[in-house]
Parts: structure tokens; C-alpha cells; sequence
């Protein structure tokens, strides 16, 4: 088992990622002060995990009570946080309770957001069982809901008190689920670490093949990367925005065609590339440079191309309200090479048009 | 104008408290950084102060919308929330606006709330019109909406970039309304500062004839002691919890009667009774002194006693979801004389129904 930390004062907290953890009852309390704890989790990952993990906090002599929530994207609104409340205040939980979120990216986002605001703010521990969720949302502390209007506008930066990242989740998760994970993978690759980049390039059958090696050394590294970001800008004034990398051309995407019409990476995995292309044409990052991003989501069996009905209007609606906007000024994050990216400003309409059109 | 400062380190902000200060275009716009701005408010305050404050606004350049609620505290809800959210998404508000929250305490609470979760945080201020929310709840930074199984359940610690106290709303305020802001203050009263409550006493037709100097008086008292706790105790591990007097009799009844049905003064006025008597059956305070409490208490025409059809189960299915809940021990805040309180653990369901049977 490896263990990492997110240092950020008296709110650091550790991070596990081994084999088998949801079955090691000392492990998973060790965090838990209270004495009852809310299960949060969903219609797909209940039947595969919840009797364990459930078994093994309850063996430690705590009241665990359980909320599951329906699968996907399309549920991730403020009427199904309420479906938490009702559960909580059901089981008459107080304010030293401890939200427990198992479950992918959307179910931590829930469970996370739910717990910064359950009395104003209870303990949630997360153990993710997603690739994605392992290697980016869990950790960090960004919690939220969406909007009908814009993703993720609805939320709070609450931290856990530690995360569990089993890898053995992984063997259950579907092929285009695990390709979307590897698309925030590639992120840290393009905006923080070559060599990343490039291990990652070189081990494609390892790492699908699901070599827990491979697996275990991938996930800390993206957790080292993502721990360091957020030590040092835990509420994105600055570096932190650079985790952000695909996402404005991604949010735009998922928000048009619909939550849950596409998955979370799948729209990363383009918005990168569209990035890339823009950086290109703004002269910011050499041609080699961008064919490398291209091909390595291509290799990882990822989308690469946004919807055909969406074209420069419909990118815009969505991004005027991108949570980078300042003053009105929207604001990319742009890859100057493989290992490096910078946050842009001054990107024209003229730009965006040609990169939508030529994608 | 007299000026306070609630100090919070770098999340300081001062309390002004006069007269006019709605008419002040400088006065008002100095704590706003943003561009754009959304007034929150409802159907009741908008005709009386949203022009002049709009236009106060508007005239040092910036743009404002306005988001008008329905009035009432049964409308503080997740679901009126979102109608706050609507209108900051739909005129494109982005991390960089500000809320500005004009009404009562629930306009407050559900902007600051609205305002700590958008975008995952964003600035507010707060123009409470009503005694209650200018003595208690625009100063501190709890902001919350109901749950039906709970009042304030759900809400964050959020605190203003600045308070504008106008004495003028109080003109146009009714009866019950102005009785029930009462409540609060007298609570400082009781847990604080035995002269003040004495005060209180003494210049009760100075106080209910609205003059400007006792008002002045009176509601800067308030501010400076709820400044000094929550500047001592942001988020209520200790000493705050003295500032919730009356409250777990009093949110049970607003509960169990229906959020609206009583003004939540209306309710913690009896709620402060029975604490008083609860502290006297355990022999905390003297019989003289908790006489004193139902006599300021009545003295300012507020309820005394609670419904008829409210007994101890009724009180404690609310209770038992109580947020000073800890380990599933309901603690009190019970008055030890005029001029102090304690949090208190050990209540036994005999004395509770003692005090409910005598009410």
C-alpha cells in the first residue's frame, strides 16, 4: 500500500492506494470519529461494493446507515442532494456524523457537497471507484452539483478527512469508463510532467491491461501531482486552474448535449485537443508538440472530435459562464508544450471558430 | 453612523449602522469589487428600498439584477435557492459577482447561502430590513435554508464583505415584526450583559416609539456582542452556542407548527421562557431572576407560552435532530442569571415534560 498527503494545515489528510482496502476495518475507521456514518453511494456500485465496505466500518461497533442514489451524470442536481438530507435527518444523524462517498466521480462530488453543508459542515471520507474519481476528483476538495445552466455551478471546496483508493475497483469498471479516467490522466502529463507523458505513451498494454503495478504507480502519480497543486492553491486563485485543462470546451460539450449524453473524460478528451489546437494557432505550442497530445488520446481509445451540431454559438452560450470568467474575460488553459500549460487570456472568437471548424 | 468590525482576520468586515445609508451610492458600493451585482430580496422590501438601493448601485457604474423572492420563512428552501441560481446563470454572473442580500433574516440566509455555493463561493453583503436580522442574523456569517425535518439544516459558515444597518427600515416594519426582532435582542440580554438587559427594562417606550438614538443604541449593542462571540467562536465549537438561547424549544415549534405559521422571535421568546424554567427546576438560576426573563419578555409583547397541542413528544422527535446534538446527547443553552448562560448536557426527559406541563 502506498500513502500520500494533501498538506493544507489542520485540514491535511491522507491518501491510501493499495489492494483490498474496503475489507481492512482498522484502515477505513481510522478516520471516523463518529459514531454513526452515511453511506452514500449508487444503483451500480451498490451491488458490487457496498456489503464490504458497510460490514467492515460496522464491525469497528458504529451505526451505518445507507443512501443509493441513481447512476449517472444526469442525477448530479440539487433535488437528488436533497435524497442525502432526507436520509441523514431520517437517521436523525447530527452534527458529528461522517459521510462516506463510494462511489465514481459523481457520487464523491454529491456525498462532498452534501457534507460541506449537513448542519453547515460534517466529516465525508471518499473511496473512489472510478479511474477518474482515483485520480482526480476524490482528491482536492472540489465538491458540487449542476446546474440545468452550467456544470458544477452549485458547490463548496470541502476537504475529506482521507481518501481510499482501491485498485482492485478497476476490474470492474467498464472499458469506456476506464478510457475516460485515462483522458484526466493524460491531463497531468500535458500540463505538469513529461516523463509522465511519456511513461504513459510507452505502457498502453500494462496499463489496460490492468497490471496492478502499473495501475498503482499511475494513480500516486497523478495524486502526487494533484496534492501539490492543491497544497499550494487550495482555492484555485492561481496554479490550480491549470487542473482545468479541456474542461471549458469539455463543460460546454457535456452541458449541451445533454448531462450524462457523454461522459465526463470523453468531453475532456476533445476540449484537450481543442486547447491544443488553440494554442497552435495562437502560436503558443509547436506542431509536434500538439500531434503528440492527439495521438496519445487517440491511443487510449478516446474521442477526438466534439458533436457536429455544436459550432461557435453553441460553445460560446456555454462558456460565457466557465467559472475562469473574470470581468467578463474568458480565460483558457492552454499546453505551451508537453509538461506545461499557462493560463490565456486574450483568446479571440476568431480563433475559436477556426479550432471548432477544423476539429 | 457609528462603524464595528467583526474580526476574522483576512475575512474581517465592518457593520455600519445609521441612517440614509441606503441613499449613499459611495457608502454602499466601497465593499464591491465585482462589476456586476445581483440584489436578492422579496415581494415585501422590494417596493420599500429596491429602487433607492439599485440606484445606489448603479450610479458608481456597475450592472445590477434583481432576483425577487416570495416572503416568508417557508419559502427558505432548497427549491427557492435555485430560483436565486437561475437568475445569477441567466445574466451570466461569474466568480467575480456580488450578492447583495436586502430584506429580513431569511433573505439573508438564503443569499448568504446562494452566495457561499455559487461557483463555490462568491462575495455578499447584507442590508437587513427587519430588527430581527439587524441585531442577529446579518451579523456572524451562518447562512442556511430549511429541511421539512429541520430548521437551518442545511446551510454553510459564509460571512459578509460588509453589513449596512439602515434604522430607517424599522419605520415601515410591522408589529409582530418588530416584537419578534425583540426577542433576540433581549437574548443578549440574558446570556451577555445583565445592564443592557436592565436597559432594556428601562427604555421600553424610547425603544417601541422608535427613537433614533435608542435604536442606534440598542441595535450597536447587539452587533458588538455578537461580534465579540463569533470573533471569539466562528463556527460555534464553544461560546457560540450561548447565542442559541431559546432556540431548540423555539425550532421545534416553528417546525412542528409549520415554517411561517410563527415568527421565529415569536418562537424563541418562549423558547427563552422555557429554558428559563428548565434552569430553574434544576436549580441553575434563582426563581427572582428567571421572573425577570418572563417579564422583559412580555414587557415587549411577545408570546409567553407554547401551543396547546405541543407536548414532550412532539418537542423531542425536533429536538433529537437538534445541531448542538452531540453522541446523541441533546445539550441546552440554559440561563444561570441575568447576564450569563452555559451549555448544558445533563437534561433529563422528566424535567423537559415539567416544563412543558407548567408552560
Amino acid at each position: 500500500m502506498k500513502q500520500l498527503k494533501v498538506q493544507l494545515g489542520d485540514r491535511s489528510y491522507p491518501i491510501y492506494i493499495g489492494q483490498n482496502l474496503f475489507v481492512d476495518s482498522e484502515l477505513l475507521t481510522r478516520h471516523i470519529n463518529a459514531n454513526k456514518v452515511m453511506i452514500v453511494t449508487n444503483t451500480v456500485v451498490a451491488p458490487l461494493y457496498l456489503e464490504q465496505v458497510k460490514k467492515s466500518i460496522e464491525s469497528s461497533g458504529k451505526q451505518v446507515d445507507v443512501t443509493i442514489l441513481p447512476d449517472g451524470e444526469q442525477y448530479k442536481t440539487l433535488e437528488t442532494l436533497n435524497v442525502i438530507f432526507d436520509g441523514l435527518l431520517q437517521h436523525q444523524h447530527g452534527r458529528d456524523t461522517c459521510i462516506v462517498a463510494l462511489g465514481g466521480g459523481v457520487i464523491g462530488d454529491m456525498a462532498g457537497f452534501a457534507a460541506s453543508c449537513y448542519q453547515r459542515g460534517v466529516d465525508f471520507i471518499q473511496l473512489p471507484t472510478t479511474l477518474l474519481a482515483q485520480v482526480d476528483s476524490s482528491v482536492g476538495g472540489k465538491t458540487a452539483v449542476n446546474h440545468p445552466l452550467g456544470k458544477n455551478m452549485i458547490g463548496a471546496f470541502h476537504q475529506p478527512k482521507a481518501v481510499y483508493i482501491d485498485i482492485n475497483c478497476l476490474n470492474t469498471l467498464a472499458k469506456n469508463q476506464f478510457a475516460a479516467g485515462m483522458a484526466e490522466v493524460i491531463k497531468y502529463g500535458i500540463i505538469w510532467d513529461r516523463d509522465f507523458f511519456d511513461w504513459l505513451g510507452e505502457n498502453k498494454s500494462q496499463v489496460t491491461e490492468l497490471s496492478s503495478q502499473s495501475l498503482t504507480y499511475l494513480i500516486a502519480r497523478c495524486c502526487e501531482i494533484k496534492a501539490e497543486v492543491v497544497s499550494c492553491d487550495e482555492k484555485e486563485h492561481g496554479v490550480r486552474a491549470l487542473l482545468n485543462l479541456g474542461h471549458t470546451f469539455g463543460h460546454a460539450i457535456e452541458s449541451e448535449q445533454g448531462y450524462g449524453a457523454w461522459l465526463h473524460g470523453e468531453a475532456v478528451a476533445v476540449g484537450m485537443i481543442m486547447a491544443a489546437k488553440t494554442s497552435l494557432k495562437m502560436g503558443l505550442i509547436a506542431s509536434d508538440e500538439q500531434d503528440l497530445i492527439t495521438q496519445l488520446i487517440t491511443l487510449y481509445d478516446l474521442p477526438t472530435k466534439h458533436p457536429n451540431d455544436m459550432q461557435l454559438p453553441e460553445f460560446l452560450r456555454h462558456m460565457a459562464i466557465d467559472k475562469k470568467v473574470i470581468a467578463g474575460q474568458l480565460r483558457f488553459v492552454l499546453p505551451t508544450s508537453i509538461g506545461a500549460a499557462e493560463l490565456v487570456a486574450n483568446v479571440t472568437q476568431e480563433t475559436l471558430k477556426q479550432v471548432i471548424v477544423s476539429d
